[in-house]
Order: C-alpha cells, then sequence, then structure tokens
C-alpha cells in the first residue's frame, strides 16, 4: 500500500451527472461533451444509461449517443445496465462496458429501485452471466457508503457486504459512492481500509459527492489508502436529489488540479476538461460547479 | 507532532471576509454579526481594521463596532492594525489583542500595500514595541504563502525568512496565508515543515483559501503535521479580488463540518455558525459561500 503515482479518473459527468440534472439536454450536446471529454485525455467516461426512459429520461437516446460519439480505443465508454432489458439493449448499442448499481442502505434500495439489496444483487446475476458471455467487463456501484438520507450513518461492515457481493459475482472494479457526500476523511479511508480486507485495493474506487465540501479531503485521504481510481463529474454535473441547492459529484476539474498539485499522473488535460465543462454549463444554462473552473474562466476571457 | 485532538479556529469573516465583499455593511449589521459568531462557541474573532477609510471603506467604524459587541472573556477580538496611527485608534476604541500582516511576495507587498516587504516589517516595529507595553500580543499574517498572483509560485524559503522575521519581532503566532488559493496539500505540508525548522508548530496557523477548491484537503494535510490552528470565514465571506467570480476565505461552517466529523473538539456549535452565515449573507444580498450550509439549508426551511 503506498500514495498512488497515477490516478485514472472515471468520468461520471454524461451519465450520472447529466441524469441527475433537471434539464434534459438533446443527444447532440452529449456527443459534443463526451467527444470533448475523450479529447482531454480521460480514459474512462461513463457515456450513458439503459434503463426505461419512463423512470430516466434523461438517459433516453443512449443507443443514439453511443452511435454518435467519436469513439477511440483509448477510451473505454461505459454504460450504466440495471437488468437485462437494459444489457441486451446496451449490446445492441455497441456498448463494451457496463456498469451495475446496489445500495448499502436497505432504506435508499428500497425507495430507489423498488426493492430489496438482496433482490437488487440477484436481478444482476444474468446481467453478469451475460456480460461474461460477450466479453463484456462490469462495474459495480455501491451507494450510501457513508451515510444514507434515510437511515444515516451506514455501518462498514453493510458496504463490506454488498462490495463483496458485487466483487464475487464478477465485477473487476468497486466504486464506492458517497452519494449524499457526508462524509469525512478518516471514515472515508477507514471504509477502505475495511472493505479492502476482502478485496484487492486496487479494484476499488472511490466516489464523493462535494455536498459538504469535503470531497477533496475524502480523496486525499483516500490516495493515502492506496485507492488509486476515482469517480469525478465534469463541471460538477449532478446536484444532489435529495438535498435541494446542493452539490453533488466532485468536479473533474477540481480532482484534477489536486492530483496535478500532488504530482500524481493523470493523462488528462485540465484545460480541455475546463473547456468542456464550460460548454456544457452554457447549455444547461447554470454556472459550473467546479471551483477551479470559475477561477480560472476570467483568465480565459 | 501528533494529529491534534483540538483545533482553535480564528474566526476572520468580520474583518477579512467583510473587507473583501463589495458591498459596505453598516455596523449594526457587523455587530450582529460578531454577538452571533460570539454565541456559536468561536474563541477568537477578528471583528475590524484600523486602517484609513480612504484605502478601505468596509472597515470603517471599526471602533464603533468594539464598542458595540457584547463581548465576552471567553472570546479574543481582534483588529488589523497596519501602523502605528492604527494600533492607538486600536487602543483607544478598547482592542485588547491585534494582528499585522505582510507579503511573502515581493510584488505582492509592492502592489498591495505599496513598500518592500523589509520595509513593511520595519512599519511594524514601533507597533509591537507599543503593543508590549500595552500588554497586547500581535498576531502575524504572512499572505501569498504558496503563490502570489503576480510572480507565480514563491518558494517556501521566502515564506519562512518572512514568518521568522515577524515571530522574532514578538508576534505570538504566525497565520500562513494562501492568498489566492492555489495551493495543494502536499506543498502545504512541505511548507509548514519548512517554517517549524525555526518556529514551533503551537505558534502556527494556516490560512487558506477555497478558490480552487483546495481548502479542506490542504487544512486536512496540514493537521497531520501538527497544525491545530486554522483561519476560517463565516459564509466564505470574501471573494479573491484576484479573480473575479471566484471564492476566496475557506467556510467555517465547511471547516467544522470536517472537524467534527474527524473527532476534533473546537467547542464551535455548527449550527449557530451556519444561522449566522446565512444571516449575514441575507444582508449580502448573495448566497452564502458555504457548501455545508447550502446543503443545510433546506432542513432548516
Amino acid at each position: 500500500m503506498s500514495f498512488p503515482s497515477h490516478v485514472r479518473l472515471v468520468e461520471v459527468g454524461p451519465r450520472d451527472g447529466l441524469q441527475n440534472e433537471k434539464q434534459p439536454i438533446s443527444v447532440a450536446d452529449k456527443v459534443a461533451l463526451i467527444d470533448a471529454l475523450s479529447d482531454s485525455g480521460l480514459a474512462y467516461i461513463e457515456a450513458g444509461s439503459f434503463v426505461s426512459p419512463k423512470w430516466v429520461p434523461q438517459m433516453a437516446g443512449s443507443a443514439d449517443v453511443f452511435a454518435q460519439i467519436q469513439s477511440t480505443d483509448r477510451v473505454t465508454y461505459a454504460a450504466l445496465t440495471p437488468n437485462m432489458q437494459g444489457f441486451e439493449a446496451a449490446m445492441a448499442a455497441g456498448v463494451r462496458e457496463v456498469a451495475v448499481f446496489a445500495a448499502a442502505s436497505e432504506s435508499f434500495s428500497q425507495k430507489n429501485i423498488n426493492c430489496s439489496i438482496s433482490d437488487s444483487l440477484k436481478r444482476f446475476e444474468p446481467v453478469m452471466e451475460a456480460a461474461k458471455q460477450h466479453g463484456v467487463r462490469v462495474r459495480g456501484y455501491v451507494s450510501c457508503v457513508l451515510g444514507c438520507p434515510y437511515e444515516g450513518e451506514i455501518a462498514p461492515n453493510e458496504v463490506v457486504s454488498v462490495a463483496n457481493a458485487l466483487y464475487q459475482m464478477g465485477c473487476y472494479e468497486i466504486s464506492l459512492g458517497d452519494t449524499i457526500g457526508v462524509g469525512t476523511p478518516h471514515k472515508a479511508a477507514a471504509l477502505f481500509n475495511a472493505v479492502a480486507k476482502d478485496i484487492p485495493r486496487s479494484a476499488l474506487a472511490g466516489h464523493f459527492h462535494d455536498t459538504y465540501g469535503q470531497a477533496l479531503a475524502n480523496i486525499y485521504a483516500s490516495l493515502y489508502e492506496g485507492i488509486a481510481v476515482f469517480d469525478s463529474s465534469v463541471a460538477g454535473l449532478g446536484g444532489c436529489p435529495y438535498a435541494k441547492g446542493a452539490s453533488g459529484n466532485v468536479a473533474t476539474e477540481d480532482v484534477l488540479y489536486m492530483l496535478n498539485g500532488l504530482g500524481i499522473n493523470t493523462g488528462v488535460e485540465l484545460d480541455k476538461v475546463i473547456a468542456a465543462g464550460l460548454q456544457i454549463s452554457q447549455v444547461l444554462g447554470r454556472e459550473t460547479g467546479s471551483r477551479v473552473a470559475r477561477a480560472w474562466q476570467p483568465k480565459a476571457q
């Protein structure tokens, strides 16, 4: 376990981010965003979701998005596929990596996806099997790892249990998500330590929200735990639906600025991510959620 | 050197914060803010500045502020006194602790206070002497410790030199300020290590700006260097005049939330600081700069 010299950023803005923005945006704007992010050097972009548009209207048109992006072999373009229907639609759209998600909180699972944690895991079994047959890798998300809007604090052993289940089902990487952003650095570090008893640290990722401004401090603490993959969202796309007016996903620009300052290599060009974030913020008609982008904006004028 | 179990927060909102807000506010509003902050358990409040109102109109009326606050012995109310005229005015107003400031960057010193670093230090000599005679403690600020808007990166030895000068002149505590917020955690830690060669860590404080969102990560890294005093500003008062649209001082609420999560004792009630911050933000007609306050606002409604 050592402080990483290289970090892989998983860009979740086009999916997790836009899904939580009120205003739906066009396929063309999504494609432009993803292409701009690809061009920045990001090697992993969550580009869409294959779910019922009845539940998540913002993700309608994901097949068109995958068809229209200027895909490059250097970048992994992933899609969320919560069930077999979604997985098959993703395969039909040419998707080569998918993701599934479960909650560490029973109440959150019930209210968010209308079934128990255990039932949600069962739903993934055919997806995992089909993915194996297609030679498609599956990433697993666990939400509410440091707190739940309904239950408050979540015990680390609840997270361990769900993370282990996803890992044993075949997910190659488990992303631990502080969905409501309530975590602080020691708690984040302790959680990774608990989960790393069964899962190699190289197969773990941190997904922090900046709702309480703690995301970068949590990432910094996680780096010391040997975690070297972090999810982030350009322009901080994706407010938190459980706390009005609050920010959600940590901004890719802010994470990148810190990693650059720490001398950690990412292969990503900050200028280009800032430009992509300012562009999509303009489309959404809102200010960027990235502090780095706000500080840089005047210089660009 | 150990991770601190107790941290003292130095609240700089009513002075450093309001001084950098465009809109001047009334003495009554300042007094209400300071009284609300006193009531939260904060033990140190920078309450005003005795400088020419020609240069800093926002600080006019500091004598009235000191006369009207409901002062309590539990709280230190400090004032900035850059020269003898200011110091004498502060003494006449009954101030019992003062602060002086110097820059670690020659260009910043020239452009900000129109004299060299060395000349600025000379100006403090009579202030230090008079303070000694009055039995008044003097806190020293060093600005631009991790970067300068004119010179870029600042070498740690420049900071060491100015910090040592202030400490040797009799300042009991030296606050190292990342005025433009460009620092990242390893750089902050390295700087404290450099300065701590000559000055005890217990006599050092961190003053971080959130312009690039790095303040909490920098504070977290500094805690591991044994630093246990941090400056912060309620509601993140004080934009950064050198980067339009950018945020400045780190918000007290956000720092406090992290410290609470780390199990560090501060003696400060977060709810009351949030309430004080929302109140002054309303007076200023702007949104609070604290992410914690923004996340908590809906709950309060």
